[in-house]
């Protein structure tokens, strides 16, 4: 008996678009963490996000159509959140804390929508900027990386047949279904999705985290989207990113101030937030610098997320850093995030285990490792290194130097004047995967 | 806009029974070709049809509830030739011919519906017995296997996971377009899908068949299933088995009589059918002394489907006799069709290129390869050696001998006499996969 139903039917014959991101809560969420600290906090701070292609060969504006673009920013700016969404926001409790979200925060959110964007093509790249109050283009980030890595994987999907597109999703299944297999055999693994940025798409990031989720069981503890966790009631997973001391550094007046804004970023996350969320991220401007200056109470915090330098060096700096301030190790934790996948996470776990309380942010490789699942061998759904970045904050530049100098962003003066401030200890050249 | 069809929600939730056969097309071709031919020439005859378990370690009543069983086959005995089916089979050309069925034989087959069955359970396996007239119980054969078939992997995923069946079903599908990939680099190959009687299940059979009319195009000439054939608008494959031979050995009333029975049936069939039926299965008691005392018009037909002799012997033994009658190879057709996969189709292709034409009828493992697509590496999807064979004829053991031991069914005494008549030359015991 096959029903067909008409309705569907109708609506699909009148199909005109098919949108990419529905739903405002389809974005990471440490961005609504950080929303809430930069509306107490920032409210008047202006702060432009740019996209960063760091894959130039991949000719972005060649591929995507910018109508199709266009379409697709301008139905991310006709969403708000909804009352489900709010309510949910409001009533579910985050990393084991009711009410994250103050109601004058939540008030103010349901006003929310998308600031506009600036869009022009050079190169055969998009230039894409996002420029207006830092509450409105944070938020931004996401769902533009979103859109655009979608509409790349739909334009190198837009020619195949119907079993070839069913093959190609079936090798993806069964490729990320090996993971799965690989990662049970670690009984008190930690491990939560961070792929929304990166994703293939929407569909098959949804499909990535319930596969982990009935694989997995209790080593999987949630996923960075929001949207997901709530819809598959799943923990959602995020604490903050590199926006915060770049805006706090480019506000800063002099090398002094600038020097100590890694840390007055993270004197007022603890305003605001505590327990599993006083996660320090060190590497923005070198996590050898950043160490070194540290104020010893940044040692009652829960842990790091040693991000841009090798995960086993960043580590064991993080560890003896721990030691130094007399605390042990076992009670802290790391966070590791930076382009795992499945070989890279055994070797850290193996390396650290015993040691040290460990927890995987997995990204790219979760959701968008789609590496010779291609059944016409054609190339387009490789993922490339696509970030969007503050650039500037009122109207200062803004710089993030990192452990990578292949991930450094920022104007080339500026970046020589933090240099200068922060040093170079410990900056390794690796090469960019995701 | 997630529109749920009430209709099917309320029709699952009073969900009683999948059946496996839901239509009497759901059978090979060559059956009802055969059919036509015994209603016609033979419609006194009673043949018993029986379930052949080869594969012994496989404790099939231990494994498929009999109360299913029964179920499935009481429901494969409510069916009846639709209207839509049997104008589509008058209507249909099959092999470039109108009207391959009689109006008479239409309107006999109007009537069709499967006879009763005999099953009991003994030892661990599933005594199935078909007592009737021979235009009956012929047409148990498919449904019977594929019901069986069926059940037992439905037994074998029955506490699996959502994800784990996905996964599941995904390796399958890249397994299989896998092989399609590799048969892609034949341009002049021609092959079919044969694989209706040992499928993992009827929606399994019926991707893999639209997954080859993608994937390999004009390479693929149909399916012997006549309800895909319909369904997917493809050509219906196939002539005739064993059971012609059997039936008419068994009905032979002396040694001189039996010696000549494989070419009586021949006889009658060139009758009926001409052109690209005129295929000759040489094998049920033995290629070698089929061919030495086949009759010279048997060089007019336009080729051989060896079947149970390793396929480039036969190939090549077949070739000889046709130089012998002085007819170019070239001109002639070999159909293969025993326990093929790509590997062996590649070896047969490169064997005999050029030098006779080839076609491929690709059975179990194209339908129901499943080898190490299991999750959770449990058995039980392994394809199985089940057939179901004629095993008397108007109360007359039935006898085949094949090319190679392993194969042959009937009593053994009977196995013995047809031994003597026939000589055993050109026997190999070959082990059986499928």
């Amino acid at each position: 008996m096959a029903v067909t139903d008409i309705a569907t039917r109708a609506y699909n014959h009148n199909f005109r678009l098919d949108p990419i991101v529905r739903s405002l809560l389809d974005t990471d969420f440490y961005k609504l963490l950080m929303l809430q600290m930069i509306w107490r906090e920032h409210a008047d701070v202006r702060a432009t996000f740019s996209l960063i292609n760091r894959s130039q060969t991949v000719r972005l504006a060649d591929i995507i159509d910018e109508e199709e673009l266009r379409t697709q920013l301008d139905y991310a700016r006709t969403l708000r959140f909804t009352n489900k969404e709010l309510i949910w926001l409001a009533g579910n409790s985050f990393y084991g804390k009711q009410q994250m979200f103050k109601p004058d925060f939540m008030a103010w959110l349901a006003d929310f929508r998308l600031p506009e964007y600036e869009l022009r093509k050079a190169d055969g790249q998009y230039e894409l900027h996002f420029d207006g109050p830092w509450t409105h283009t944070t938020m931004w980030e996401i769902p533009a990386l979103a859109i655009i890595n979608e509409l790349r994987s739909r334009a190198s999907l837009q020619n195949k047949g119907r079993f070839a597109l069913d093959v190609l999703y079936a090798r993806a299944k069964a490729k990320l279904w090996e993971k799965v297999e690989r990662l049970r055999a670690f009984p008190d693994l930690v491990i939560s999705d961070f792929g929304t940025r990166r994703r293939h798409g929407f569909l098959w990031q949804r499909w990535c985290v319930e596969a982990l989720k009935e694989g997995l069981g209790e080593r999987f503890i949630g996923t960075s989207n929001v949207l997901l966790a709530m819809d598959a009631d799943l923990e959602a997973i995020g604490t903050n990113a590199h926006e915060l001391p770049m805006v706090e550094a480019a506000l800063s007046d002099n090398d002094a101030e600038l020097a100590e804004a890694p840390y007055r970023v993270l004197e007022e996350w603890r305003q605001h937030y505590g327990g599993n969320l006083l996660i320090a991220l060190p590497d923005a401007y070198g996590t050898a610098a950043f160490l070194e200056h540290a104020p010893s109470w940044l040692a009652n915090w829960t842990g790091f997320r040693p991000d841009s330098a090798p995960p086993v060096e960043a580590g064991e700096q993080i560890m003896r850093w721990w030691e130094e301030q007399g605390r042990d190790p076992k009670q802290k934790l790391l966070i590791f995030s930076d382009g795992l996948d499945v070989d890279t996470i055994e070797r850290i776990y193996h390396h650290f285990h015993g040691r040290v309380r460990m927890s995987f942010g997995w990204g790219t490789n979760l959701t968008n490792d789609f590496r010779d699942c291609e059944p016409d061998g054609e190339a387009g759904l490789e993922p490339i290194s696509l970030v969007c970045k503050v650039t500037e904050a009122n109207g200062r530049p803004a710089v993030k130097l990192s452990d990578n100098p292949a991930k450094a962003t920022g104007d080339p003066q500026e970046i020589a004047r933090y240099l200068r401030i922060f040093g170079e200890t410990g900056h390794v050249l690796s090469p960019l995967s995701v």
